[in-house]
């Protein structure tokens, strides 16, 4: 049934791009609610790709934030059910001006297809959506029990989803949860991920004065809450990025050997890293590499700030409030309701008297982490040697995919983490984009991959 | 005259009240370039009220920047020459959310008229332009020679009228200059300002990555510029607000034990002035009391700062690059320049390699100090005691008036800062506004003060 399945793919592969970018002129932001309207849209949408796919029992369910989409194919028994996990909201476009095209005008370029949301998640749901169509169409069933559960909220830390699980459950139960929404090591290197950075955020207000003072009338005398917040948020590491806030790395669990020897085989090149971003140097915790810096230390970053005068020319003005967004990623066993209040008491405590601090505590996710001993994991390794001819590499991920280890929580379901994004995909930043010829591969990887959980007893 | 003078004023308040109000809603905001077209209008409104007033050759004459605004009235032969100065451009309007009324829509409440330049400088430079045409509509002539200078860019530290007046000092030559931009020290105590704090502006610029970066993929490795601007802006002071830049303070002249007294008598009261600006503890060198702290020492201020994501919720984003616009007010016997580059080598000195750091240097302006030892301020201390029924305080003002000490220094004219402005007029803040009794009250002592200046051999 594999070569019918990829046939069909390539009959189809016009149709299928047209479809993908019609999914990503919908600009679903999930953080803004200037786009609620949008986010129904691309719910209804998602099911049309589903039904289209020949998924049963196709529903968009409300949550008490954005909409939820299922679909579900149980007609091989005996055989393993699979949880498909994707989203279709995508993070906010801005910063604007640096897009070569609209974020939300999808554009293929070089074979890659531009546009927020084209790797993050919708590109990679899209595949499996695919994968399953190819599956149906040619051989009228699939190999394993298949339930979707495409969610609207993963951007901002799938804030509803665990309440709504906590009801609905049951309907999710699975022998085991794939996500494809993290990124290869390279084009020619499938990779397969066994550990996430957990998420918290915040939003903090420093005010000082009741109203924008001259600065040459009370500078020297008022406190400025810029400098203040300033002041607080260098106070938070030492030199070397060692967070100093007490406390905070108590619940680290540090990596095993065996996550060592894996580590030992990855082929980081700190110069090709640093030229993929466009630095002279990197910065963090001089003791520890820089795999495991972004994949196994918890972090507190500032996402942006902003206070006083920011318009053209001068302005000489001692601010009345200056705010700043920080977010914190966390590894096992980090707890992000705890380190949440622990940082949020941190600006408080080092607050002085001349202004106030008030912190708006938003989304949360723990970390993930599980073992690469996993006969899921095993055979979805075998499908992507057949398909890329490569020994894929077991790697961690800095991002977050807070659901994952809220599924292993609420429902005792493990997770395999299969992602196609590539290093120069940019998720979160302008000019997103995905490289088609490694979807369609990528693709293929997948047909192969449900075909082998099959023979899993 | 002084009676007729005072009776003409009173009789047309109304149409006064009318032709200010308009001026008011001219945005003649200086630093923003889309206002260009309003800063001539402005310009030629002002030259209007000139020439209203009977000031002869009055003319708009163009600069690098913005033009000003000249008119004389020369026939006072034996009499002083007196050089008005003023400004008609504005600050900017925003934060707009907290003005109660549209920045330019002038209107009165509780006697008094709350709009953005009521106070500075358009409702000042109005007395002296309704004080002079009180005179001479009923009397026809004045004590005293005068000059005016209205500048439209004061608020950008009147970047181009140095080398305007290299060019055409000469016609404004005087005996001396004359200058409302200050205020009193409350609604019942008149004051001379004999000492203004100088400027220095910059915009700073720190960049990271050659794009916003997926925090949690390179969240701990790559530098976050939002977090070193930061650091740099924290490590400028101790925590007693001790500038540490080396040779920040090598300049500095420290003040008089004649000063000290002066500033003895003023009734300084620190739990009303932090009422004023609604603060629950000053900031500051604590072996500095308040007024010398902004009267009489310099400072390193943010007056704004940006990067990174600042719409609604939450965003996961490492940013490219962050902003801060820093200001510096200068004493005697700083100079702009040198500190200009002082501060600017100070942020590069800072930055790791990490990053890098661009300054764009603003305009600057000299601080001015002078004696109070000097007959135009004898008798103009004279006046206002005969209109307010007070002795005025010699205070000193923590703004900035750049051209003060430029005028002293191209032309070796002295200045007289007599001000009418109130400790809630709200320069450079939302619901700027100008106490009209207060102004009119002023307008007479104006008019008492050039009767006097006459008696000046």
């Amino acid at each position: 049934m594999f070569e019918e399945a990829c046939r069909y793919l390539t009959q189809h592969r016009s149709v299928h791009i047209e479809e993908l970018t019609h999914w990503l002129t919908i600009p679903s932001v999930s953080s803004d609610p200037q786009c609620a309207d949008e986010m129904v849209r691309c719910a209804e949408y998602t099911a049309r790709l589903l039904t289209e796919a020949g998924m049963e029992q196709v529903e968009i369910l409300p949550t008490r934030g954005h909409p939820l989409v299922t679909g579900q194919w149980l007609h091989a028994p005996g055989a393993p059910t699979v949880l498909i996990y994707g989203h279709y909201d995508v993070q906010p476009a801005d910063p604007l001006e640096l897009w070569e095209t609209g974020p939300f005008e999808p554009h293929i370029k070089d074979d890659t297809i531009v546009a927020r949301g084209a790797t993050d998640d919708k590109g990679q749901v899209f595949m499996h959506i695919k994968a399953i169509q190819a599956m149906l169409k040619t051989s009228g069933s699939l190999p394993v029990n298949v339930k979707f559960l495409i969610e609207g909220e993963e951007e901002i830390a799938s804030e509803n989803l665990p309440t709504f699980l906590k009801e609905h459950g049951k309907r999710f139960e699975a022998d085991i949860m794939v996500v494809s929404d993290t990124a290869m090591w390279d084009r020619d290197t499938p990779s397969i991920t066994f550990g996430l950075r957990g998420l918290a955020y915040m939003e903090v207000e420093c005010t000082g004065p009741d109203r924008d003072l001259h600065s040459g009338g009370f500078g020297g005398a008022v406190a400025n809450p810029a400098e203040i917040l300033a002041r607080i948020i260098a106070s938070i590491k030492n030199e070397n990025g060692h967070i100093r806030i007490p406390g905070y790395y108590d619940q680290v669990r540090e990596i095993t050997d065996r996550e060592r020897e894996l580590l030992a085989r990855i082929p980081y090149d700190e110069e090709k890293y640093k030229a993929g971003v466009g630095v002279k140097a990197l910065w963090g915790e001089h003791d520890r590499t820089v795999l495991e810096r972004v994949w196994s230390r918890p972090t507190v970053e500032v996402n942006g700030i902003w206070g006083g005068y920011t318009g053209p020319g001068a302005k000489t003005v001692l601010p009345a409030k200056a705010f700043a967004k920080i977010s914190m990623r966390l590894v096992p066993d980090q707890d992000p309701v705890a380190i949440t209040d622990m940082v949020a008491d941190y600006f408080a405590s080092q607050a002085p008297s001349s202004v106030t601090i008030k912190v708006n505590k938003l989304a949360g996710g723990k970390p993930f982490h599980t073992s690469v001993e996993n006969p899921f994991m095993e055979v979805a390794a075998d499908a992507l040697k057949e398909t890329f001819g490569r020994e894929p590499l077991f790697i961690r991920n800095g991002g977050s995919i807070p659901i994952v280890a809220e599924l292993r929580d609420l429902l005792g379901l493990d997770t395999l983490l299969i992602g196609f994004a590539l290093p120069g995909s940019r998720a979160h930043s302008p000019n997103e984009n995905f490289h088609l010829p490694t979807a369609w591969k990528g693709t293929e990887a997948i047909i192969r991959m449900y075909a082998k959980f099959a023979a899993i007893p």
